[in-house]
Parts: C-alpha cells; sequence; structure tokens
C-alpha cells in the first residue's frame, strides 16, 4: 500500500479538522470531508476534497476516518449515523483517557479499528515544525497509516492502551499551564510597580530555561520514590519561605490564589514530617 | 578604593551566609564574621576571617556590612545592637519589598546607607556560573561595594526602589514555582498509568522550552493592555476544553488542586466577556 494514495475521511471542519484536511490534501491522497454546516467544506472542495452529504456517506468513503469534533459527545453522535465496520478510526478530538478507552470499545464492539490521537499544536501549526501528535492504540494500525499521519507533524506513538494518547496530552498541557502560571504571577508583581514586562522577560525566561532542569532531577525521584538524596533547600525551608510570596503580592496588590494549592501541599507535607526531603516529595500528596 | 581590600562584615552564617562570607574571602579582602551560635565561624576563621564576639562588634570592624539572617526580625534585632552611623548595611535575607523600604528607613534614621538583595541561587552556587544577586537602593552605593558583590555571582542592579530586589526576587520565585506545578502534574498524571518519569522527562521539557515563548507574547500583550491581537486559541475556548484536566485527574487518581485557581479565572474571565481574548487577558484577575 503507498502511503501517497490510501483515501481518507476527515469528519468535523472546525479550525482544527481543516487543518487536518488540508494537511491530507498535501499528501495528494483523495480526500473526502464532511461538517455539520456545510459551508466548512467550501475551501477544502476548491483543494480538490470531496464534500460527503453526511456523515455516513463521509465514513463509507474511505477505510481511514479521523474524527476532530467538538467533544466526545459528538464523536459518539456523529459516528453513530454511520457503519464502522471494517473501518479504521481515529478520533482526534479533545477528550479524556477513559473517554477513549470507552471510545474504542464501541467501535470495536460495531467491527471497526481504533486509534486515539493527541494533538499537540494549535492549527496553523499543523504540518509545520514543532507540531507533533500522540496516538495510541494498536501498534500495526499506527504503523499502517504513519505516512498519512506524518502530514500533521512528528507521530508519536504512545502505546497500546487507547487512554495514553490523551494522557500523554493532558500530561503536557498541564506542565504548559503550570508555566503559565508562574509567568503570569511573574509579571503581575512586576507590573504592580508599573516596570516593563517585555523588559523583565528575557530574564524571565532565561530564569525558567536555568530552573527547568528541575522536570530532569525530579522525574528520576519520583521514578525511585526517593526524595531524600542531594537535598540543598529542603521543602520544609521551602514551605517557611514561601510565606514571602503571598505577603509581597497582597501589599503590592496583587491576588497570589495561583500558587496557594502548592503553598499549602508544601506546608502539608512538612506538617507530615517529610520537611527535610526535596520539594518533588509533594507529588506524594497529589495521589488520591 | 581597591575592591580587593574593602574590609567587610557578613553577619549570620548559615549556608547562605557561609557561602556569601567564603567568596568575600575568596577576593582577598579582611572579613569579619559574626553569628548566634559562633560555631559556625570556625571553618570561615580557618580560611582567614575574623571571628568578632557580638554583632555590635562585627558591624564596629568594617563599613560595609552585609546581613543574611534568618528573616526581617531577626535583621532589626541583629542590626539594633550596633552602632550603623556611616555604615552601609546590605541585606540579604530573604524577605519582602515592604520589609526593604521599612528597614531603609530604619537604617537612614540611625545614619546608615543601605541597599537590598535578592539572591538568585542556592548556597553551592554562590560564586559559580549562573549565580546572580538582585540590588537596590541608591545607584553610587551600589556602584561604589559592586566589586565585593561580583565575588557572589552577576549583580544586577534594578532601581533605586530599596523594595525592586525583593520584587525582582519573588517574581522569578514565583515564575518558577509555577513551572513545578506543571511538572508535578504532568508527572502526577504519566506515572497515574505506571509510567517512567524519567522516560517521559525528555518530551516535558521540549515541550516546557517551546512553550516558554509564551513568556515574551505574554509581556507585549500586559505592557499594551491589548489581548486581542493574533489570537488562535482564545481564552474562552481554553476555559471549555481545561474540564478535560480536572475530569482525566480524577479518573487517574490524581488531585487536580494545583491548577484549579488557573481554571476558575478562565471560567471568571469568560463569563466577564473576554472569552474572544488571549489567556493573558486572565492577569486583570490578579490586581486586586
Amino acid at each position: 500500500m503507498s502511503g501517497n494514495t490510501t483515501s481518507a475521511t476527515v469528519l468535523g471542519l472546525g479550525a482544527m479538522g481543516s487543518a487536518l484536511a488540508g494537511a491530507l490534501l498535501g499528501t495528494g491522497r483523495p480526500v473526502t470531508v464532511w461538517n455539520r454546516s456545510a459551508d466548512k467544506t467550501k475551501p477544502l472542495v476548491a483543494r480538490g476534497a470531496v464534500a460527503a452529504e453526511s456523515a455516513a456517506e463521509a465514513v463509507a468513503a474511505s477505510e481511514l476516518v479521523l474524527a476532530c469534533l467538538l467533544d466526545d459527545a459528538s464523536v459518539r453522535e456523529v459516528l453513530g449515523t454511520a457503519s464502522l465496520a471494517g473501518k479504521t478510526v481515529v478520533n482526534l478530538t479533545n477528550g479524556t483517557p477513559r473517554q477513549a478507552r470507552e471510545l474504542a470499545e464501541w467501535v470495536s464492539e460495531q467491527g471497526g479499528k481504533f486509534l486515539d490521537g493527541g494533538i499537540m499544536a494549535v492549527p496553523p501549526m499543523i504540518g509545520q515544525p514543532g507540531a507533533f501528535v500522540f496516538y495510541s492504540g494498536p501498534k500495526d494500525l499506527f504503523d499502517t497509516h504513519r505516512a498519512a499521519f506524518d502530514a500533521f507533524g512528528g507521530s508519536n506513538y504512545v502505546g497500546e492502551d487507547p487512554g495514553l494518547a490523551a494522557l500523554h496530552d493532558l500530561a503536557l498541557l498541564s506542565g504548559m499551564y503550570g508555566q503559565f502560571i508562574g509567568i503570569l504571577q511573574a509579571y503581575a508583581l512586576i507590573r504592580s510597580e508599573g516596570l516593563s514586562a517585555v523588559e523583565f522577560a528575557p530574564l524571565l525566561s532565561g530564569w525558567l530555561t536555568a530552573m527547568g532542569a528541575f522536570a530532569e532531577h525530579a522525574a528520576k525521584e519520583i521514578d525511585s520514590g526517593d526524595y531524600t538524596q542531594g537535598v540543598v533547600s529542603n521543602l520544609g525551608m521551602q514551605a517557611a519561605a514561601f510565606d514571602n510570596l503571598p505577603a509581597a503580592a497582597a501589599d503590592q496588590g496583587v491576588s497570589s490564589e495561583l500558587l496557594a494549592p502548592l503553598h499549602q501541599l508544601l506546608l502539608r507535607r512538612a506538617a507530615d514530617g517529610h520537611g527535610a526531603e526535596n520539594l518533588t516529595s509533594v507529588i506524594e500528596l497529589l495521589k488520591k
């Protein structure tokens, strides 16, 4: 089978679905598209895509069916109108690991094959350097369709469990949102004195790059469960010094709510007798 | 005046004070040290420092007096026993901008001069590449003593307002703690499936480096107050998609408390009619 000639169907033409369909058209393969409001198909049809009248017709047109819809409920609703027997459904809709696992079962019950994907890019990045997509599900299915997937960016297969793509996706998003929390809090403090965030930005970026080494150190501690090696500034000291952050923020008229839960974890972990350990140790309190 | 021969006094010989005194000894200048429990002076005396019998005697020994004590109250208590007339007090104790401003006034009332400092390093890093210290207060005072300061690492003067060193220090610490929040949450999700944090670390680090570009984009928006330019994934979309994070965490037996306040800010800002803006716009809700 040639990767260039395998036809593909894309269900859902929001900004992301349209970008995916566009990338597939760029590989020269036949592409069928469907969207609830049909006007979204026009730019893709102008580039050579075939617009299907219904989701069922779109699914019937290709063995490889990619879904990029609003949410898990939309995926169930749209796929529920089609015959999935013999199809490979690749779900690129945002969702949770549990939703992906349940969807995999549901597709399998109808005779279809299933991969889940987690897209690590915004639509304009699709097909550009830096974009990548996590995939999980049967490895042979991933290998079969990899040529199509590579049109979107890097293709990162993370395991047979269909929930793993969403898990990796949400783990990276969590990392990003934490980084955003820190950056926003830093700028809120700087701006409280009318200083320029733009002038402060290189200092902040340089500092975050240096402190990013925590990701590597923490990983070793977390895998081993041993938080007592190479302790320099232990979590008890950090829990105590942390008081300056809400105090200074309050003086400056800035909320410290974004960092408050970490402060509470540090205090709880210190109170539990782990004050002499590395800060990483608070991850134990995230396990429910 | 030669930078090599200006004598200096260090008050407080915890891990950080001892590292500072050691770095000053390395420049060849006379160094007087004092600590509440005198045994901490021994390693420094062995390297050539003079141990004073009291804080008052230590302050009397040098024009340049560096304080690195437990907290602001300790600084007041220790300096309160000494005559500060004609002295330059450099406070390197962790504290808030307000504490630094009030301490500057208090020292001035006693005929002393004052600089505040914020150390961006752990003790083993003092004098090593990567370490730097923020200073604020009179610029001429900073210039006069810069040769001594440069023994600690990079010397970064941030303004006449004595509160600005602590403000910059706490802004960078806030940035770092946000980054830690994201890294810990990411690993908690990955570990919930028994996957290796060490294997995931390079992906996470690469992703955080790429997403670190937010610091530069956000700074421009924050300085301008315009959050409507170049919107790709607006905050309303992110507020809605954010629901997957606590849902997935709950399914995986992981707490999502560290990210909950950001989620709330996104929802509040979207409800306030700013859903079409960039995420950066939530910083407006941090102003009290």
